[in-house]
């Protein structure tokens, strides 16, 4: 049996995308920004795709700005609301511990430009508190940028409610939603949110192609300094073929999106029953507020990649976390947050669903997750320490 | 009759390079930073398409980093020697005055850091020369940055002669090679290039992805945090199906150079020849040392944006310029840059043309060019003072 679990990775680029995609290619190849009929047809492709992303997040198109994707976006809206803060001589910002690296490593590169950085506690179920944002929000505070639901655990946070603190304290507030766009519903203006990313191929959409929403008003500053694309905020030809699959996939996600979250949360609740059953284990992140499709676990006394590696031998695409850090040694960053120590952290599993997951393939990775785990377990000199008492069991 | 004369602005994506993106796209989803099976498979399709693009330009595939255009890549590769420059007290950088404007707008954010900017004329036939670059090099100097081929007029600078130079003075240089690539012959080792940014969509690759070359030993700085890929040197998931639809273009582009440079250049000195017969008309950039399918011509008492207009109503698809910046009403930097007074920068056209030129449709833009440039200067007050002596002709 194959199953796809690492959908929070990367998912399978829709047909009704990559159809829309070739037609572009094809006969809408000209430069929006010439003026013969051609460039001005793609043109109108084009803004009509933004005003469908714009809409199905409740923005202005105006408000859309076309990046390469999720890690662009958030760079480019750190980036801009540092520089207003820098202008009003606010160097403050407040994030999260278990952000995605493209918001961490960003935020490490404006410490060294002289910038403060509060990174807020996500307790033990990897949700952030909106009163905690508000303690945090000095005079000086420029920014605050909590993820919308995290990449590794699936995390959903109270975005409305931090939106309304940083709005009634008048501070920008940005949320890395790349894995939350096309997954759960969102509209910027109820939850004041003022800057948004996300990334097409987190909801079936190509890779390479992302967005920045910035409410009307927040003045961006440029990644990519040049052409006049973009209202000249981002510089280079637009890869209308990408944006126009965005929005096509976005589209269908939202569609569907009632019907594919009461089945694919069935599913990973019952994948999480299933785990939860092999001893020693225990579900990472809070059990009801995250994706639909989350499930990430941790198994004492084992070494997630060799579980990665065999639950491929078996046919199941999974990940021990972020693909963005594969090939490092080091625990992950999110776990450790959560309070998960190294030993435990380095055992951990994600699955991540679609919407096409069935009841056979949830079985079939319970009953593989565990013949492995207990595989892994049959040689491991920490299982066996644990089993003799020379160690003590965390989970 | 139709025809597509844009091809500097960007070309029609080739069907090998789209059939290659669908099945890369359908088949090859996985994220390359995944562990399992269908995640190695795309990181094997990504290295293989990053070897075929190093070979193709004489570098190594760790010396290719992909981006998401050719904006990008000049955005970073400037960013990148200017922190080079930096840390070795060295805030000098030499260009010149008609490189394209990621290239001038990334060098006026320098400027604004502290950096030194020195930008060498052009000349009236648009060409660079090697001995003015030597001149202009200074202790401090840590950069030249000169475009391989003028995105406007089409003129070829002395690359090999320029990184001589450069290397003799231990001074990084960079080239925008974004119309060069896929048309002419480059080896970036015999050119002493030691970076070179490059676009697909301008050699029939889609649009959205393009690459800088960085020889190695050269440190990139991040213009994207994030993730580890690119070597932990550009974030974000990899854009493997446009990167397989880049390296497929640009293979067919080199396989096929010799034939299609013979033809387009004929066909190009045709449409020179014919445009030249127009009276008070004049080619812009070096007759020769120019890319085949570059035609760029002023006429004297017109107005650019009409007879675009006019000639996209006869089919044509041309452009004054670069698409970049249409919509502005300032004449072309480029044309400044050569000489050319105000006046007369605005009544220029450039038509580029691509492979499937023809004879007819090169004779039927010479028609077309020359009944518009008529009808425009029929009613035209600047022609009138002209032909009534009023005003004096230059060209």
């Amino acid at each position: 049996m194959k199953v796809y679990a690492d959908n929070a990775a990367t998912t399978r680029t829709s047909d009704a995308a990559i159809q829309a995609m070739v037609e572009c290619m094809k006969t809408d190849f000209g430069n929006p920004s010439s003026l013969y009929t051609l460039g001005q047809h793609a043109r109108e492709t084009l803004e009509k795709a933004r005003a469908d992303i714009a809409q199905a997040i409740g923005a202005l198109p105006k408000e859309i700005l076309f990046t390469s994707g999720g890690s662009e976006a958030d760079n480019q809206a750190l980036r801009s609301a540092a520089d207003i803060g820098r202008r009003q001589g606010k160097m403050h910002i407040i994030s999260t511990a278990f952000e995605h690296h493209a918001v961490l490593h960003t935020l490490e590169a404006l410490k060294k430009e002289g910038f403060e950085v509060t990174l807020l506690d996500v307790h033990e179920n990897g949700v952030v508190s909106a009163r905690e944002v508000e303690n945090a929000i000095r005079e000086d505070t420029c920014l605050v940028s909590v993820m919308y639901a995290n990449n590794e655990i699936g995390t959903i946070q109270p975005i409305a409610e931090i939106g309304e603190v940083c709005r009634a304290h008048g501070v920008l507030f940005h949320t890395d939603a790349v894995q939350a766009v096309g997954h759960v519903r969102i509209d910027v203006g109820t939850e004041k949110i003022d800057m948004l990313s996300a990334s097409a191929h987190k909801f079936h959409g190509p890779k390479g192609i992302g967005f920045l929403y910035a409410r009307k008003g927040v003045r961006l500053s440029n990644l990519i300094h040049g052409g006049a694309q973009e209202r000249g905020k981002r510089a280079g030809t637009e890869n209308v073929a990408a944006i126009v699959g965005m929005a096509v996939a976005l589209q269908d996600a939202l569609a569907a999106l009632d019907g594919n979250t009461r089945h694919i949360t069935e599913m990973r609740d019952r994948l999480i029953r299933g785990l939860e059953s092999i001893p020693h284990s225990a579900l990472n992140g809070d059990r009801t507020q995250r994706l639909p499709g989350n499930v990430n676990f941790c198994f004492e006394g084992i070494e997630g990649e060799s579980l990665l590696l065999l639950l491929d031998q078996k046919g199941i695409s999974a990940s021990s976390g972020s693909a963005c850090t594969s090939g490092s040694l080091d625990p992950s960053h999110v776990l450790l947050a959560i309070g998960r120590v190294h030993d435990v952290a380095h055992g951990s599993l994600r699955l991540s669903l679609g919407e096409d997951i069935t009841e056979e393939q949830v079985d079939y990775m319970v009953d593989s997750v565990r013949e492995t785990v207990e595989y892994l377990r049959s040689f491991s000199p920490v299982w066996r320490d644990l089993m003799t008492g020379k160690a003590q069991f965390i989970l």
